[in-house]
């Protein structure tokens, strides 16, 4: 949760001249988000989120971004639809810092997820990666295989502080999956952080996917990877087999994977364990005390590492090889 | 800001059952208020607030509040209004909290308010005054003058930390405003927190008064020597006397202040600016390092204290004697 920059009412309504979304009723920071200073905006043409893109967020990386979220939702993927501003630009400058307005969408991100609710982010995961042929915009994703050592590097000699032992037994993951990172893989957009926060329920069917700011080109499979490690293990760790049957089926029935894709699930999907993994623990390690950041535990990924090292083929996820590829 | 308490849309959809409000489309957690954990609902039935009560508010104390801001809204005070549950009651439990759902009020609130809003204030708290007669809940104030000795009592012996000669210098203030306060002016229902982030505005026009949470009966006099502090000094710590004199007279427009009222304002202010630097000054040296809660200066209110210290009559505020009294 954060609101790291609050807004006054008379720079906020300067800013909105420039946009064609009526009088301002209401707007209150909201505590969702770590990266972004997030508002809910009340105008009399709607409901709205206003984001103020904070330190994390590369000013030269929105245009990729907003342009992908106009994209999906013009190709019908229920997501943020940015606003456009009255000069038919996407964003402007508020508070010092790039922002931008998109639609508000209704739902509920469930705490609790159940197998219903994987089987729909599975599907929901397989239409974006189809969504996202023809956008012309690229991004490298720079939290895959090749930026992961240099992050590790930056961790490393504090890493046993966290569990005694870490530092070599990351360093031996490492080292295998730089290795033998699956490189012929159809590739595409992904979302590369489809977590149950970023997910929206009605019910128990999905509204929305939103939080683009980690999405990027990569190998499709990867996504999957990542949405089995977000969705598919319980708070007591264990792996949830009826979930990733769910969740691979969803997504199967959307878009199948190739042999080669379903092959390289366990490798993509440790290679996913350690990714989060890095990164908590670098912010573990990093963020000061008193930050309003709630720091998230890197040893709940670590578990999830040494589960899928020991995962021999991606049947053992649920996925059913004789429907799964085309 | 805080959100302490997150809840689930399972847990929320079971106590919204309670209610008549429609389908729950979504909750936000919001970055406002810093007694209670506060959640902007959008349902089927509109905009709500829901309202988890944290610690420092005592459960007992709901019916009083609740039923104040009921009492206000049929005397035609925009406030929230309480949503009634289907049995009639008007509180639940959520997460293990006292719960209660209101209607969610449009509006603003003024980070660098104007002349023309300390007007509207002054006229707000005035009819909030008159309104409150004939509520039938009585609240003592525990936060009057007999309340901020045990307060002080508790950061006496670190107050120079915070400021060399501070605690010699409150404690002759406060051993002052003990023998001398006033004690037979006009009581009733006061607000006691007025200050900008609880007054909402549409463009120049009021259109709201929220968190009833410090309402209690007391002096109305010192309601008004709250407002003063809180909307009549400037961010350099200047007193406005055209923002003074805006405040006095949109209060005295609709309910006038007797001679003894007038005559108690520079004590009452001085009061009031010393009770905000003695609950600051015990936030500040009682709240933990990595809290969520951003810690408001107490050193702010030692100024005023000095400055209302030199005040001698209600004129140096902007009143005018002559509009004033009935």
């Amino acid at each position: 949760m954060a609101v790291y920059t609050d807004i006054g009412e008379d720079e906020l309504s300067a800013f909105l001249r420039d946009y064609d979304i009526g009088e301002l009723l209401s707007y209150k920071g909201i505590a969702e988000g770590v990266e972004n200073s997030n508002f809910l905006l009340h105008a009399t043409g709607g409901s709205f989120i206003l984001t103020l893109y904070e330190k994390r967020v590369n000013p030269a990386d929105l245009p990729f971004f907003i342009g992908l979220m106009r994209h999906l939702s013009s190709r019908g993927i229920s997501c943020p639809l940015p606003v456009e501003r009255r000069d038919g630009s996407d964003t402007g400058a508020l508070a010092g810092r790039p922002a931008a307005i998109v639609t508000f969408l209704e739902g509920m991100w469930m705490r609790r997820p159940t197998v219903e609710h994987c089987r729909e982010v599975g599907a929901a995961l397989a239409a974006l990666h189809l969504a996202g042929e023809g956008f012309g915009l690229t991004r490298r994703n720079a939290l895959s295989v090749d930026g992961w050592r240099p992050l590790w590097d930056k961790a490393r000699g504090r890493a046993d502080e966290v569990e005694p032992g870490l530092a070599g037994e990351v360093e031996r993951d490492l080292v295998e999956l730089e290795t033998s990172w699956p490189k012929d893989l159809p590739t595409g957009i992904i979302h590369a952080d489809l977590f149950p926060d970023n997910v929206f329920f009605l019910g128990k069917r999905l509204s929305g996917l939103i939080d683009f700011y980690f999405a990027c080109n990569d190998l499709l499979a990867y996504d999957v990877a990542v949405c089995i490690n977000a969705w598919c293990f319980e708070k007591d760790h264990a792996f949830n087999l009826t979930k990733g049957m769910a969740l691979l089926a969803g997504y199967v029935s959307v878009r199948p994977l190739s042999a080669a894709e379903a092959a390289a699930l366990p490798r993509l999907a440790h290679g996913a364990a350690l990714r989060f993994m890095l990164t908590r623990l670098y912010d573990w390690l990093n963020t000061p005390a008193g930050s309003l950041v709630v720091k998230k535990d890197p040893l709940e990924y670590l578990r999830k590492m040494r589960f899928h090292r020991r995962v021999a083929s991606a049947e053992e996820y649920g996925l059913r090889l004789q429907e799964a590829t085309a």
